[in-house]
């Protein structure tokens, strides 16, 4: 994502608390209690312009949702979002997800929805890819034991990786599917990359994963 | 495949001995002993006209093939295949797949070939799938221990069941190829499907499957 130079980004996430939580470690494990319900914790990794987290939190009132954002540059859209249609059940981060397991509690994600992220295609860059087995470890600390990854990408070879990494890591694969949109499923929220995407005709690839019973 | 109704093929593979073997129950758990030379064991299920086997037996010499076909009227033709090109490495059985475990010893095959096998897309034929649980149980009967399974298909629903499968099933994926012919893949063996297939442009699915050690 091309990232703008955005001064004000900054200063006009701070003045709104109630969207964007400045210190998620002081709710690690309690995210219950900050938000107005006690329901399901869904965590979107790399949440961008925070479209697909935000419908997801309006089509599902009986779930929490929180958004995870590296640069405020983009998650400022978010913000503004929620502004412009307001829900209860969302929070954004605007954080690394190479803290994740600094934000919530053991098995305090219900599950994480990873959605069109960089495929960093260089080996060298390997460990930054959101699939990998780094990230994956931090993903089994905080997901509830029948907690799941849901994984949508229109980048063939990050497709083809991930399943390779998830399944190596003893993840089970399913409800995949190689061409969503040429398929039945139904209640598909999309994000913004996959609109585009998908009107230029891009195959989107999709997988839930689980960790396999011990 | 259409089944020509070829009342001569039965006597004609009858009558070649040395390329299709009638009794593999009594070559069970020795099949070192049949062939010329004790080597590794790679079988095909479900191997049609025998291209795909009868090329891989000429470009791997210190490999040993054998080619499952349940048809007469299909096998045939790999029988004919084998007396225009000799090959000292390879047997077909004319068998039905259900019945392999009855034809190898427990961890006798070192890897296992499925290729562009009838997807059987209804649900109540599910169990026909040869990367259906009924089957992959009976694989892990006969593999070694780091046996594989290579998979390939031009159905993408049959590849979306089988990594769900095969995962299910404890299986590790690796070498997965969404687009077979637009990847950097080396000594692609096609079969006559394939060829077909891919000239068509259509995409041609890969993986590589091995049992999660215990």
């Amino acid at each position: 994502m091309r990232l703008r130079n955005k001064p004000w980004a900054m200063e006009f996430i701070d003045s709104h608390p109630e969207i964007r939580e400045k210190n998620p470690k002081s709710w690690q494990g309690k995210w219950d209690e900050r938000f107005n319900k006690a329901q399901p914790l869904f965590v979107e990794v790399g949440t961008g312009k925070g479209k697909f987290v935000t419908d997801m939190a309006k089509e599902y009132p009986d779930t929490n949702f929180i958004g995870i954002e590296k640069y405020e540059s983009i998650i400022v859209s978010g913000v503004q979002r929620v502004i412009d249609e307001p829900v209860d059940n969302l929070l954004f981060l605007q954080e690394n997800a190479h803290n994740i397991t600094d934000f919530f509690g053991a098995k305090e994600v219900d599950r994480i929805y990873i959605n069109f992220t960089d495929p960093w295609p260089k080996n060298r860059h390997e460990k930054r890819r959101l699939t990998n087995k780094f990230f994956l470890e931090k993903y089994e600390e905080i997901l509830k034991e029948n907690g799941e990854i849901h994984f949508k990408t229109d980048n063939q070879a990050l497709f083809e990786y991930s399943i390779e990494s998830l399944t190596d890591y003893g993840f089970l694969l399913k409800n995949v599917s190689l061409d969503l949109h040429n398929s039945d499923m139904k209640d598909n929220i999309m994000t913004e990359y996959e609109e585009k995407f998908s009107e230029k005709g891009m195959r989107i690839y999709r997988l839930e994963a689980s960790l396999r019973k011990q």
